[in-house]
């Protein structure tokens, strides 16, 4: 028998939607194409982003502060926990369902709170760039920046937003655990909204008040387990260049020599597709034999079939 | 060798703390006591109680949704869901940090998303009798049934408060992922506030209202991981009889039909100490060779060695 293609799967968080009735919904349309997947022939192991959830969490948790004078301010590190649950819970009985549905009672799911070790030192602290939460007016965002050390940024006019650190993933804390579920066969969630994220100063590990970025997370959660596919879901069902011009190119089938190539020459949108084909490129380069596919949810199965997507290989 | 003695640990959700930095504290407390026991040659399995903990995380949704009027209510199965990783989280980092300043770094930690499965037709859900989250005054608590369908109840003059059912856990939906984890020597923290409550509705579990008793949940799982011991933590050191009365008796060892003799006295408090010899004598009534012993989380070590804490078995 051929062994098992092993996929990593990062789903946008943005795709989860940014109520719980929206998640609900969601969930059930990414558990369709995780299970196709899966019917095919492939083991899934599957991380997620959490953008519209930490920030809704996060604010969640401001506002009972502010209600509630016992309750201090939560840290970021803390929301991003509470979001691996939030997402994790309604996701794993959205799979389990779906697996039902079609008869398969042999692959348990599992969601793995996981801890991601970054890099003090990551110039990313230097530079907070993710926006997080909702807008608010200059004075509010005055207030938030004595009250909790929140850094502020205005956002192209539509009012001011906080903004965290994304520094790059250093090492997955719960490796071990999560290589043992996958490798007995069940279908883990792991590494959610790129992970928790957390300083090491000697045996303790302090969360830091950061996002990771859960393309790269995914990533480093592929080459651990040694994956096949690297599947990061986006809103485009291929990569192009030259986009949004007469000009525009989808990218079927690329190099890693020719992405970077792209890379340098600025084909790519910065917090958009840009991070999505670096991650892929990382991916591809770790290994011979790996392959990262960018495409949609929906053309999840096809790309893996070939049909379809940005296929990114050495 | 001789079989490691596998322990499972039900932690209150009271001794964990109101607020985090309460939290923060005590899970440092509780890693030193689970880190005695691990020294001791024990393998320990932790579930935990989250009473505090999901009511604050209830409230700070419920604030949320006052906030903004895109955000409904939300469930009380996905705040004990994020309880879980609330706790979760800072419960395995200290473990992890005290494992290391021991120099034992062979033991990994792990939290696992736990569903419990409870009966729709459990009379608790006609009978709903535990309070979570604040006070309120009497108008507040008539806008929130109308508005959430809560049921509120007069707490002894304190005020108001939500109520919710608390049905006895009927099966572990995710054991079979702690288990894998358990025997590959993992230690695992699982069934969070006594789980996340779900009740079957064909291929679908839906979340219910309700909060499971961590006692019961973590004798069904000592029950299902076959462990050796169940212990129960709480604020005293042993159970007692006439409890409060000049003739108190407190109790070191105890046979499973003297304990039920007890339970039809009226010896122990509902919501209080009952559930925890109940649990307890259900434990060790399961299988031969099962002990189940109460006391303090400081003499954990010390009841497992046989000299203090109250000992139930056969």
């Amino acid at each position: 028998m051929e062994k098992k293609k092993r996929i990593v799967i990062a789903l946008g968080g943005n795709a989860l939607g940014n109520t719980l009735p929206e998640q609900m919904a969601a969930v059930k349309i990414t558990a369709k194409a995780i299970v196709d997947l899966i019917e095919e022939g492939c083991q899934v192991v599957i991380s997620h982003g959490n953008g519209p959830q930490v920030g809704m969490i996060n604010n969640a948790m401001a506002a009972l502060s502010r209600e509630d004078a016992k309750q201090p301010n939560t840290p970021l590190s803390v929301c991003v926990a509470m979001s691996q649950a939030y997402i994790g819970y309604d996701l794993q009985n959205a799979l389990r369902e779906e697996l039902y549905n079609r008869n398969i009672y042999d692959i348990p799911v599992a969601t793995m709170i996981t801890q991601i070790r970054v890099d003090p030192e990551d110039p990313a602290f230097l530079n907070p760039s993710k926006p997080i939460g909702h807008f608010m007016t200059e004075e509010q965002a005055r207030n938030a920046e004595k009250k909790y050390d929140y850094i502020m940024r205005e956002d192209s006019g539509r009012g001011w937003r906080r903004v965290v650190a994304s520094p790059k993933p250093a090492e997955i804390i719960e490796i071990g655990a999560i290589r043992s579920l996958v490798d007995s066969g069940q279908l883990v969630i792991a590494c959610g909204g790129g992970g928790i994220p957390v300083i090491r100063q000697g045996n303790h590990l302090k969360g830091a008040s950061a996002v990771i970025d859960k393309d790269f997370a995914s990533c480093l959660l592929a080459e651990e387990l040694d994956a096949d596919y690297l599947i990061i879901l986006t809103a485009v069902e291929k990569a192009a260049i030259h986009f949004g011009t007469p000009e525009v190119e989808w990218l079927d089938d690329l190099t890693t020599s020719q992405a970077r190539k792209y890379i340098e020459e600025g084909q790519f949108a910065p917090g958009s597709m840009l991070p999505k084909v670096q991650a892929a490129v990382r991916f591809a380069d770790s290994k011979e034999g790996r392959t990262a596919l960018i495409t949609l949810l929906e053309k999840a199965k096809d790309g893996i079939l070939g049909k379809t997507g940005t296929r990114i290989h050495q």
